[in-house]
Order: C-alpha cells, then structure tokens, then sequence
C-alpha cells in the first residue's frame, strides 16, 4: 500500500488528501492547526460525493487516513509528500529543513504554491533533487490539471516518478521546465483579476455582470479548447497567421488599464464583498461548492462522452483501472465461462440521480447498454469491427426496476448470453450494489450491416464466441424475471 | 412573420443568421463578397447541427433565407438589424449612413462590434437612438452571450426592445450601460492574449501547454462561475473580504508582463504558428469546428440538467417555447382527451448518439422518461407535490426499437394512460419523427410516499386526473405490441 504524506491540511491540502485516499493510498496528515481534522473532512466529504462517480470504472478501495503530531511521524513510509502550507517563505524553508531531515530519499515532495518558484524552496538543503513544485487547481479532487514545475537539479528518473504518481491519481501533469512565478495558469487569472478589478472600481460592471460575461461567453469554450486552439478555429481555413495579422495590430489599442494596478482601499474591498452578496448571497458556501461540484462532474463528463479534453483524461484514468476492477476486454480475459460476466464495476456518478434523489430510470439503461458494449468487445465486436462494418443494435428490451440506489454507491454487472445464434443475440444483465439486486436488463440485439442498415449474420469468430458463451451459461439456473411482459403475474 | 437583416456575413454575421433563422425568423442578407453564400452556408450547416437540438423543446420551423444585392432591399421589412462589417470605423459609418436612409423607425440596429464604443457609431446619425452595441461570441449559433451596451441617445423601449428579441432568439443580453473599449469580456481575452504571447515568446511554455493550463483547470471552472462567484466559494465561510485580504498583497508582486506589449515579429508570428500546428493539425478546422460543437453542446445539456448557467437560461427558453411547440402542463390544457397526449416534441441532440451513427438505445428511454414525467405533471403530480413527498417511481420498462433516428431529426412522444387506479400507472409511449415510428415505450409505475419510500396511494386529485385520462384513451384501439415479452412471437 503506497503512502502520501500532507504537510498542511486547508482547502488545498484536504484535496490533495481526498485524491490520494480515493485512489486507494495511505494518507499520513500533518497540520498543527487544531480545526485540521474538521477541515479536512469537510473536504473528503464533497470528494466522496463527486470523485468516484467521474468516471465509468470504479476506484480502488479508500486508503486509510490517519492524523500526526510530528512532521517526522507523518512522513514516515510515504513516497509522495505534498506541502500546502501558507505561502510564506521562511515557513515553507522551516518545512523543508524538517522534510530534508526525514523523508526517505526516493521520496518526492511537491509543493502546492502558486507564488515561489522551484528554486526557492530547493536553495539550501542538499536533498533539492527531490523537491518539485506540484501546483494543483480548486477543487483539488475534480480539476485534472497539476502544474508540475522543475529545475536542472531534479534529475529525469524524479521527473518521470512525479508525472507517474500525478497520473496515477488521476490528474494531468503539465511539466513545466523554465521556471516563473505563478507559473502559467495562475498568470492569466492574475491578468483578468487586474482588469475585473478596474471594470469594478470604474463601475463599468457589477462582479455579477463580469461572472455572467464569463461563464456565458468564452468561459464554456475554455472548458474544452484553450486559447490559441480556439482562436486556430476561428481564424478558419486562412489559418492561424492570417488570424494573427488581423488581431495583431489590436494589441497596440489602449483597451487595457493592466498598467496599473488598483489600490486595494477598504472602499474597494466593501464594494466588491457588497456585489458578491447581491450576486450569489442566496447560496450558502457549502451550497456552492456542491452545485459547483455537481456542474464541473455533468461537465466533464459530457467531454468524456465526446472523449475529449478532460473527459478523455478519464478515459484514459478508467481503462488504467479496468485490469484492477475486474474488467475483462475479451474472451481470453475470462477466468471461468460458466460464471455471469462481469461487465461494469462503477460508482453512480452524480449527474445519474434525478429530483426523486436517486439513480434516474433511464441511466438504468446507460449502464445496461454500457455492459452490453463490454460484453460486444468480449465477443470481438469491437472499436475495430465497428469500424469495418457491422454492428449489434438493440431491437426490444425489458428492464425490471427492483431497488433504489444513489450517487456515490457502487453497482456492478454481471451478464449471461442467453441466446447467441446467427443474427441474434439475447443478453441477460443483472445489476447490483453489493449484495442488493437493483435491476435486471433484458435485450434482444441483431447483428446488422452498417452500410445497409439491415440485419446480416455476424463474422464467424463472433458468432463463435458467442455460441460459447451461451453453451457455457446454459448450465445456470434459468434468471428469474426472464421473459416477462408488464401486467404479467409475478 | 419576423424579419432581421443580415449586413455582413462571415463567421459572426452567418452567426446571426442562423441564429435568427433557427428561430422562425426570416432573414435577408447583404454582403458585397462574392463568397457570401457559400461562407454563411457552411456556418448555417453546423448551427443546423447543433442549434435544434441543444435545449428540450422543438424550435419553431426555419425562417426564408434571402440574399440581396443592396442594403435597401435587404432591410426592407426587418425589425433587427445585425452590422457585422469588418472592424473600420470609416466603413462602418458607411453602412449605418445607408441604414438610416432605409430602415423602419422602429427596427433596431446592432452592431457586432468588437472594437467601438456605441458612440462612435451613433456619431452623426439622425437615428442614433435606434443603435446599439450587440456583441456575440463565437459560435453566435451556440454562445449565449450578447453584450449589449447602450448609451444615454437610446432610449428604455429601444433597451427593452432590444433585450426581448436577444432573449426571443435564445441568447442573454449582459446590459452594459457605461461603453468602454472592447466592452468587458473581450477585455479579458486581451490580458490572457497579452500574458500569452510572452510566455510563448520567452519559450516558458507553448501553445499546447497554454492551452491544457486552461482547459484542464480554471477553464472548466468558468464555464459554470465566473471569477469572482468562484473566489468566493474558494475563500470559504472566512468570506470574499477575507479572500481579498489574502489575494490583495499578491497584486504588488512582479508576476506579470503586462506593463508591456510584446512586438509582433515575424518570428513570433512563425513561432506561434507552428507550435499550433503541431498542437491542432491532426484535424482539419471542420472538423474542430464540430469536435467545439460536440463538445459545447454537451457541456450545456450538462448544465441544463443542473438548471445551472447557460443551461438554465436554455431550460427558460425552452419554457417560454412550450405553447407553440403544441405541450401543456396541466389537464386544462389538454384540448381532446380521447386523443394519445403529446408529451414532448424536440430534436435530437448532438449528444444523443454513438458508435452506431444513430440515437442510442439509453436515449430512447431518456426521452421517454421525459414523456413520462410530462404526463405526471399533466394529471397533478408536478414539481410542488413531489416536494410535498409523493411521486412515482418505475417499476417495469418495456421498449421496442422500430427505427433509427439520427442527430438534428426531429421527435415528438404521444403518450396513453392504459391503467391509472391506485398506486399503479401503466403508460404507452410512442416515438414518431414525423410519421415514422421509432419506439414505443410500455411503463409500470408505482406512487410512492418518498419519506418512507414504499408504495402508497396517490393524491385524490391525482387519481381522479388519471382516471380520466384512463377512460378516455380506453375508447382508443388497443397499442400494437403492447404486453409484449422478449422472446414472445411477433
């Protein structure tokens, strides 16, 4: 069981901690403020609730989180020590000093800051080989992107055990070599602060009015191409250069008051504060941090339907994981053919549950034709033959609703082949929390011809398999359920 | 019939008429360039694409589209007029010397304009009052977003006039009042532009690093908040003045380059070029354009699912569309009761379908969950009384697959109560695109007392709607197919 170490708790330490233990790690928490433990678990709490369910396979088993009084007892066994305490120079050295001390000499430690460079926390302790920044974004359970900066002291193996924990824990290392303060990311929120700063003072427009020019605007876009793809696609067929020459000469206009930077009088702090309530009073914070949760998981996970963006990073996380969950990719995978095949292991997401607080009645069928493509990849009607000309589409289906489940629960699929022969197969999914059967799927699928439309016999390798299959489950007691229709007696 | 009057097309001006023209508008287009035609088809094909089927109601049937060799004939009749020439003052007051020749005293002129104030274009004209600033962002057929800033010369009914029609056509006007440079949003993009070039050219990090700094952090942030509703969920219970106390120092740093503006060289320019090249070439901007498309279109179904941001003002749109699409939300509404009730009517979204090229089998059952929840809102059982503590919940769901839909088709659900008595509810669905039917959906449902979640007998009025509805359709010809198991003969 690999251990991470959190030195400095928070908001940002807390997700850090969250990402760890869901990803199936030890987490070793060192922070002396006394409201730690409550932070923290405040963090956990809405990392419990939108993480899981991200993504389509199911994460490990929690680690085990446990909470020190000594820099020295949190570090010990961890490979990944993760500092986020306040930005202050001479509190981070002290850090640094203590850490030099103590962790083993394979470990890497990141640093959560967005205001010091690599060098600076590295100057003076003779273990800076192993000290990286690790910059992550709000929330740090959800958001993929890691600012991952390094200096020359840090040699390449260092490098390539930092971008591999990051991946491991399901987040993107954006490996930045040169060095500078605020690093890339917050450099640009830095800009915007400035100018929305100005547009407030100035009484051009209100923190809502700004927000709502955001988040209507070019603020969608960037949650799916940034600038300059974006600006690559606008400037359409004439080309990237063609759009430069036309947007270039507009730099020299004096639109922007970035200059200069605001006098951050109390007059401005209370005016800014004032527009906030108006514009989002109604909510209470821990409101907003769920609705926000909630938006950023349906968010990424439309992308990850489109395999795009953040949504393909999950992707990639997920098939990662499959081996470990149990998820089998063809017939050699199977360990036993006269079992159900397992053909999902996941955790309802949030945007599966409907206003009845549970998991919606037509994601039942989400997961139930999710299962179906596995067992259809199984068989060998993959990606692949897909693409090369047939299909299976679903021609009728009965699902019996048996119990409620929600998100943030764990549901598996096991899956029968009841009938597998010529153009027809009859697949039988049976849906569980554990112990607790939800639901059950039946399908009745023909293979079909994707240039014609029209049902035509499967490649023989497929038909072979699936003739397998339904030989092997024909020796399990008929489901109960099967065949049924509405009104039927039970 | 409306009419609005296209001067200009391009990206931004093709925008505007698909836009319009989407919406039931008619729309007449002037634009000298002799690729007009071909350049606002390609835009109008992918709104087609992705407009109809972004929100849950079908929009109205498409307007006439007309092209005109002169300003004169092209405003006749047209009570919006879009100015989208290219940015140069002298050619804009060109046009706007031939508009106010020509158009109706009460039609309003927008001007797409990113680069002058309203005044500027008010100057000289005897109808300034008629003038505004309507700024878009691009794709204008998907962004929400209109900036629309006025002066003192334009009057409140012009104003309200013209944030009406914005709103009618599916868009949100951001009212600025006080005009400055490049409006707000703009102003944003040019300090990111800015911060941009100068770590490109300092060779900190490159596009396609820029661009994942974005899209994989703050980027998905903002496409749900803005900046200042985001820092306040950050700065927790402690408040937005206490984030301010703690972000305000940071302003002083040396972070940023944007004292300066970086000299555009040809080298830059090359610079930039090839990185974006290298970053984006792999696909052709057609098919970025749709992968964008994709991509927002799913992000806004996702946050129309939360009622949250650009999905909630579609999900108000769709209100508002309701009437003419033909649904009703109670039993007053209902003009024929012997008739199969028409529960939804809408095109098939972008994100509705897979592999196969077709709506995807779960979606059916999507849409007919929609359906379903229509008719319980029709017979009382609405968004009050669930929360009062009753609903229903599925029990058993039976689908026949018939046809294929694709993106972009239309759909419409007629939907039978077959048996409303006690706790039970069994429904029949059918899916039509025009006269083709596609599905049909047979449903058992129970009422249920959501504190203890067990089965329980519906309201009075409830059941007595139910009834109604039950005894109305009974004199209809029973459901071919209804009953059916998997399995059971044809």
């Amino acid at each position: 069981m690999k251990t991470a170490a959190i030195i400095g708790g928070g908001v940002i330490g807390g997700g850090w901690a969250a990402r760890f233990l869901l990803n199936g790690w030890d987490v070793r928490v060192f922070d002396p403020d006394p409201e730690a433990e409550r932070k923290i678990g405040e963090v956990l709490a809405n990392a419990r609730r939108s993480l899981p369910g991200l993504g389509n396979v199911a994460l490990p088993a929690e680690g085990r989180l446990s909470y020190h009084a000594t820099i020295v007892e949190a570090v010990a066994g961890a490979v990944w020590i993760q500092e986020s305490v306040p930005e202050r120079l001479e509190l981070k050295q002290k850090v640094y000093g203590a850490l030099q001390a103590y962790v083993a000499a394979d470990a890497i430690i990141g640093s959560s800051t967005s205001g010091y460079k690599p060098s600076q926390l590295q100057d003076g302790f003779n273990n800076a080989a192993q000290i990286v920044v690790a910059h992550p974004f709000n929330p740090v359970y959800l958001m993929p992107l890691v600012e991952l900066v390094t200096t020359e002291v840090n040699p390449a193996n260092v490098i390539d055990s930092a971008k591999a924990i990051i991946t491991e824990i399901g987040m993107y290392p954006l490996h930045l070599k040169k060095e500078i303060d605020a690093h890339v990311a917050d450099r640009f929120l830095e800009a915007v602060w400035r100018e929305a700063l100005w547009l407030v003072k100035d009484g051009i427009a209100t923190t809502e009015e700004i927000d709502n020019a955001i988040r209507y605007g070019f603020g969608i876009r960037w949650a799916q191409m940034g600038l300059f793809e974006t600006y690559r696609v606008a400037g359409g067929e004439a080309g990237m250069k063609h759009f430069m020459a036309q947007f270039g000469p507009a730099l020299k206009w004096p639109w922007t008051k970035l200059m200069d930077v605001p006098e951050f009088t109390d007059e401005l702090v209370d005016l800014i504060a004032g527009q906030s309530d108006d514009q989002s009073g109604h909510h209470s914070i821990r409101a907003l941090e769920r609705i926000r949760d909630d938006n950023l998981v349906g968010m990424m996970r439309a992308l990850g339907a489109n395999d795009w963006g953040a949504g393909a990073l999950q992707n990639a996380h997920d098939a990662g994981r499959e081996g470990e969950a149990g998820l089998v990719r063809s017939m050699d995978g199977l360990e036993d053919l006269s079992q159900p095949v397992l053909t999902q292991s996941r955790i309802v997401p949030l945007d599966w549950t409907d206003y009845n607080g549970h998991m919606t009645e037509s994601r039942y069928l989400d997961a139930f034709a999710q299962s179906t493509d596995r067992l259809m990849m199984i068989i060998g009607c993959d990606a692949e033959y897909i693409a090369s000309g047939g299909s299976y589409f679903t021609a009728e289906t009965h699902i019996r609703h048996i119990d409620e489940v929600h998100a943030g629960d764990p549901i598996q699929v096991r899956t029968r082949v009841i009938m597998g022969q010529g153009k027809k197969m009859h697949l039988w999914h049976e849906m569980y929390s554990g112990e607790r059967l939800l639901a059950t799927g039946e399908h009745m699928l023909l293979h079909v011809d994707l240039a014609t439309r029209r049902s035509a016999p499967p490649a023989a390798h497929i038909e072979a398999n699936l003739a397998k299959l339904a030989e092997a489950h024909a020796s399990l007691a008929a489901p109960e359920g099967l065949g049924r229709a509405i009104g039927a007696p039970r």
